[in-house]
C-alpha cells in the first residue's frame, strides 16, 4: 500500500473545485449511540461507522435500535466504503444489518474487523462480506476522496480517528478518543500526524462530545492498573471477581497481569467477554502466559486466593454473568464471604438502579463490593474538556460539528469551541439527517437525507413501529379486556356470549363481581345495538367498548385496552 | 402538657421488667421508602411513620407501593398512636390508606399534620380522623411506653427524631435528619436533649442510613442560599426558573428571599408545590412579603428579569410542571433564550435518564440550564457518615439497628458503628417483617410479623398482584395474539373462525401473510382436536396455542401471549 505522502500529493489540484462537500449524520447527534456519518463529494460517498443504539425505557420488548440506512442502500453504487473508527457496538453494531441489505466494503483495524467477523457468524449473509483490515497510517482511496487512519487512545485497542481528504481540505472525524500519555499497549495518540493535517488545512472537525461537560483530562488507563495492584495486595486472601466491559482489552490485560503477579489463575465468564478476548488474543493484542487462563468450571477446585474471575455485567444487565452470580444463578460460581467484587466501570445513565440492585444482592451474601470511582478502578475512554480543546488546537478547523452526544454534550462542546475563539457561525450543532454543505469559504445546513430508526425485536427488523409500541405501552400500563360474542346478523340475535377475558387488568378470580358487571354492560350494549337495527360491526364494537371503558374508569380509575371481537354466527 | 422531666420520673421503676420490647420494621429496611416501624411492649404498640414507596421499573402501571398494615389492623386495640417524624411522602404517604382500614390516632408536628390534612381531602374517610399536632419537646403517653419528639434538621421543616421510653430504656428513632449548624429557620438539631437521653440510657438506636456511604458532613441549607445569591446577581437579565422538591419549605423560602432582594415577583407552579407552600404559609412556616407571589398566569405580563418561577419536576417526572415547560406544553410558560433553569436537587437513582431528557429538551430551546452539584444549588437533607457517628456518640446505644436504606446503606452504617467500637453482635441488620426482641441485657431476632407490599393502581389497592404484573410484563415485551373460534361440540364442528387479532405484536396490516399463516395453524390445530374427538376446552386451547407459539418463535424469535377464546356455538 502506498504511503500516505504519495497519496496526498496525487490528489493535489490547483483549480478551486466547484462542487461542495456534503456531510450528514444518520445517527449519533442528540443521542448516545448508533453513530453513522456520511461524507459525500460529487459521485463519491464515504461512510464512517455504523453503530447500534439501545432502546429507550419505553420501547418495550425492543432489543436494539439501528439507524435507517435507506440513503446508503439507494446510493450504494456511490459508497466507496464504510470506514470504522473502532470496534465498539455503537460504532459497528449495525454492520450486519446493513450488509443484509447491501454489500459494501468495510475497512477497519484488525481488532475491529476481527470483532465484526465474529458477529457475522450469528447473522447469515448470502455473500462473503468484503472486510479489509488496515492499520493506523494507511490511506484508502475512495474516489475523489481518501481516508487516512490515525491512531488514537480509547477504551478498546486499535482505535483510530479518520482524516478524510476532500478537494476543499480535510475533514477530521475524531472517532471516540482520549489522550493517554501512558497507554497500556502501543503508542500515545498520534498528535504529530493530527498536527500536520491541521497545518495542511482542516475544513471541518467532527469531534466526539461524550465527556464535553467534564473539565480537565481523563485519567490514564495505567492508573487503573495501579489501583488493581494495591487491591490485589490488600485482598490476598479473597477470590477477586472483576466486572468490566468485555471490549476493554487493555483493562482485561492489566487484570491478567496483576493476577499472574499474585499467582492467580484467571477465569473468564460472560459470552461477549469470551468472544472478544478470544479474538483479541488470537490477533496478538494480548499477552497471556501459558496456563493462566482456566475454564470457569474449574474455579471451584482452587482456593479463593488462587483465582481471579473477569466477568461481564458491570452495568447490572439482567441475565449477564455478574447478575447471575449476584442472584446465585451462575452455573459455576456462588458468591459469599470469600469474595471481593470490583465494578471496574461507571454506571451508564439509566443503569444506576440495575447496578445498585446487584450490589445490594451481593452485599446481602456477605460479598465485599468495590465500585467507588474514587478508588480508581475505572477510567473513561473519552476525552474530557482539555483533551477536546487539544484536538481543536491540533487540527485548527475552519468549521466544527460536535458529534456523538446528547444535545447537552454537543452544546457543551460548542461552548468549548467558542471559548477558544471560534466564531459561532462556524459551529454547526445539528440533528440526525441534516445535511451540511461546505467549501473552503462557507458552510450551511441545506437540506436533509432520509434518516430514522429501525427497531430490532427478535428476528424482526423494523416490523415493530410506533403503533405496536403504543399498544405495548398501553397493555403494560393497564392490561387488556377482551369481549367475545357471536351474533347472527341475519336474525339480529346475540347467539353466544358476551364472554369477558382479561390479562394484566385485575386478577379475574378475585374480581368475579366486577367481571360479571362488565359482562352485563357488554350484553346491554349489544342488545341496544341490535334493537336499534345497528348491524355495522365497527359501530357495535364501539358501543360495547365505550360503555365498558366508562364504567371501568369510574370504578377503578384505569383505562385498560378493550377489544371486542364479534363472530358472525 | 407535662414537661418531659415529669414524665420521665413517673415511669421510673426499680424492679427489672420481665417482658421484652419488640421492634419490627414493616417497611424501610433494604429499600428506600415506605418507612414504617412498630415498637411493642406487652399491650402497647407505638407506630413510627407510615410512608409510601415508588414502584420498581418493572411494576408496570403501578402508581404507588404501600406497606401491608395487616399487623396494625389486627392489633388496632393495642396501637396507642402513629407518631410521625416529618411530612415527607415516604414517611406519611400511606396514612390515608391505613386510616381507610382502621381509625388510629396520628401525632406529628403542625406542618406534618397540615400536610396530612391536605392529603386526606382527596381520600374520602367515613370518620373524622384523630390528628394531633404536637411540638418538639412534647412527650406523648402511650400506655407503658411514651414518645418524645426531639427537634432535628432535615429538608422539610418541623422534623423530629423520636425517643420512645420503654421499661428497658430508650429506643431512639432518628427519623430522617442532618446536623445543620446554620439552619434557615428554627434551631440546630437538639444535640443537648439527645445527649441527655444518651446518659439516661439508650437500649436501641434505630438510625437512618440514606447517606451512610458518604464521608464527612452534609452541607448546610444556608450554603444553597448563598449559591442562589450569586446566580441571581450574575443572571439579572434572565427569567429564573428553579425546580426543587415542593416539601423543601426552607429552600423555597430562600428562593423567595433572593427574589425579593432582586426585585422579582415569584410564581409557583406544580400541584404539590402549590399545596405544600400554601399549607406552610398558612401555618406560619414562611415569610412571604405582601405582593411577592403572583399567579403563574400573570408571568407573561412581566419582563424576564422581573420573575422567578418555582416549580416541581426536578426529577424529570413526566407531566410535572418542569416537564411540560421543557416540552413546551405548559399552559403559561414557554421557555427560551431568556430563561435560566436551575435544578436545585439531585437526581434520585433511577431518574437520571428522565432528568437528562428534560435538560436536553430545554437546551435545544436555548435555555441555560444549571444543575451541577458543584455549583452548590442543592444540599442533601440526610446525615453523612460523620453526622451519623455523632448520633451514635450522643445516644450511646447498647444495641443498634440501621434503618431507612437499601442493603448497601445499612451495611455501610453497620460498618460505621463497628468502626466506633460497637460489637458486631449488638448490631442488627434486618429485613422487613423481622422481629427484634430486646431487654437491657440481650437482643435477638425471634420471629416475624405479617408484612409485605400492596400495589396501588388507580383506585385499586392490592387488586394488582404478581399474576397481573407478570401478565403486564409479558404483554409489554411481546404483545398478545387472540384466536377466536365458535365450535359446536354437539356436532364436533368448527362453525366460525378462527379469527386472529393481535395487539403489540406486529402491525397487522403490514404482516397479513404472517397473520394468515397463524390462522391456518390455528385452524389445523382445531380440526385435529375435533378429528380426535377431543372436546375438552382446555385441551383444544392448549393445542392451538402450542402450535402457534412454536411457529411464531421459529420465525420471529418472540413469545407473544397467545389467548385462544372458544365459544360453544
Amino acid at each position: 500500500m502506498a504511503t500516505p505522502e504519495t497519496k496526498r500529493k496525487k490528489k493535489t489540484t490547483k483549480k478551486a473545485p466547484l462542487s461542495k462537500v456534503k456531510v450528514a449524520m444518520l445517527g449519533g447527534l442528540g443521542e448516545i449511540g448508533k453513530n453513522l456519518c456520511v461524507i459525500e463529494y460529487e459521485d463519491d460517498i464515504v461512510v464512517v461507522d455504523c453503530g447500534l443504539g439501545f432502546p429507550d425505557d419505553d420501547m418495550f420488548g425492543i432489543d436494539l435500535v439501528i439507524p435507517d440506512t435507506t440513503y446508503l442502500e439507494e446510493n450504494a453504487d456511490r459508497v466507496r466504503g464504510v470506514f470504522l473508527t473502532h470496534g465498539h457496538e455503537d460504532h459497528i453494531g449495525a454492520i450486519p444489518y446493513l450488509l443484509k441489505n447491501v454489500d459494501l466494503p468495510i475497512y477497519g483495524t484488525p481488532l475491529t474487523i476481527g470483532i465484526i467477523e465474529n458477529k457475522l457468524i450469528e447473522h447469515h449473509l448470502e455473500f462473503s462480506p468484503r472486510l479489509y483490515a488496515v492499520n493506523a497510517g494507511d490511506v484508502i482511496e475512495a474516489g475523489a476522496l481518501s481516508v487516512e487512519f490515525i491512531h488514537v487512545n480509547h477504551s478498546i485497542a486499535d482505535s483510530c480517528a479518520l482524516a478524510i481528504k476532500t478537494p476543499h481540505g480535510y475533514i477530521v472525524h475524531s472517532g471516540d478518543f482520549k489522550l493517554d500519555l501512558t497507554p497500556i499497549e502501543g503508542e500515545v495518540m498520534d498528535i504529530g500526524r493530527l498536527s500536520e493535517i491541521g497545518k495542511e488545512g482542516v475544513l471541518l472537525l467532527m469531534c466526539e462530545s461524550t465527556n464535553a461537560e467534564r473539565p480537565g483530562y481523563t485519567e490514564s488507563e495505567k492508573k487503573v492498573g495501579k489501583s488493581f495492584d494495591s487491591i490485589f495486595l490488600r485482598y490476598r486472601k479473597k477470590r477477586i471477581v472483576i466486572a468490566t466491559f468485555s471490549s476493554n482489552v487493555h483493562r482485561v490485560q492489566q487484570i491478567i497481569d496483576n493476577s499472574v503477579a499474585f499467582g492467580r489463575k484467571v477465569a473468564l465468564t460472560g459470552r461477549s467477554m469470551l468472544n472478544i478476548i478470544t479474538v483479541a488474543n488470537r490477533l496478538g493484542y494480548m499477552k497471556i502466559p501459558e496456563g493462566t487462563l482456566i475454564d470457569i468450571s474449574e474455579i471451584n477446585s482452587l482456593r479463593p486466593q488462587e483465582v481471579t474471575v473477569i466477568t461481564t455485567g458491570s452495568q447490572g444487565e439482567p441475565m449477564s454473568a455478574l447478575y447471575r452470580m449476584a442472584y446465585n444463578e451462575h452455573a459455576h460460581l456462588s458468591l459469599g464471604n470469600d469474595d471481593l467484587v470490583l465494578l471496574s466501570s461507571n454506571a451508564i445513565p439509566g443503569n444506576e438502579k440495575l447496578v445498585d440492585n446487584i450490589i445490594n444482592e451481593m452485599m446481602r451474601r456477605g460479598v465485599e463490593v468495590f465500585r467507588d470511582p474514587a478508588l480508581g478502578v475505572h477510567a473513561s475512554g473519552h476525552a474530557c474538556a482539555q483533551e477536546l480543546m487539544l484536538m481543536h488546537s491540533l487540527t485548527k478547523p475552519k468549521f466544527f460539528m460536535p458529534i456523538h452526544g446528547e444535545y447537552k454534550h454537543l452544546a457543551a462542546h460548542r461552548d468549548l469551541a467558542r471559548s477558544m475563539g471560534m466564531p459561532a457561525n462556524n459551529i454547526f450543532v445539528g440533528e440526525v439527517g441534516q445535511v451540511l454543505e461546505l467549501d473552503s469559504k462557507k458552510a450551511a445546513w441545506t437540506g436533509v437525507v432520509p434518516s430514522g430508526i429501525l427497531l430490532v425485536d427478535g428476528y424482526g427488523v423494523g416490523d415493530v413501529g410506533n403503533i405496536v409500541l403504543r399498544d405495548r405501552r398501553h397493555l403494560a400500563e393497564d392490561g387488556i379486556i377482551i369481549v367475545t360474542a357471536a351474533i347472527s346478523l341475519d336474525a339480529g340475535l346475540l347467539l353466544n356470549g358476551p364472554e369477558i377475558v382479561s390479562r394484566g387488568f385485575v386478577y379475574m378470580r378475585e374480581n368475579e363481581e366486577l367481571i360479571e358487571k362488565l359482562r352485563e354492560i357488554a350484553y346491554t350494549a349489544i342488545e341496544k345495538a341490535l334493537d336499534r337495527n345497528i348491524y355495522e360491526w365497527g359501530q357495535i364494537k364501539k358501543m360495547v367498548s365505550d360503555a365498558m371503558s366508562r364504567y371501568i374508569y369510574q370504578v377503578t380509575h384505569r383505562r385498560p385496552m378493550i377489544l371486542p371481537i364479534i363472530l358472525d354466527a
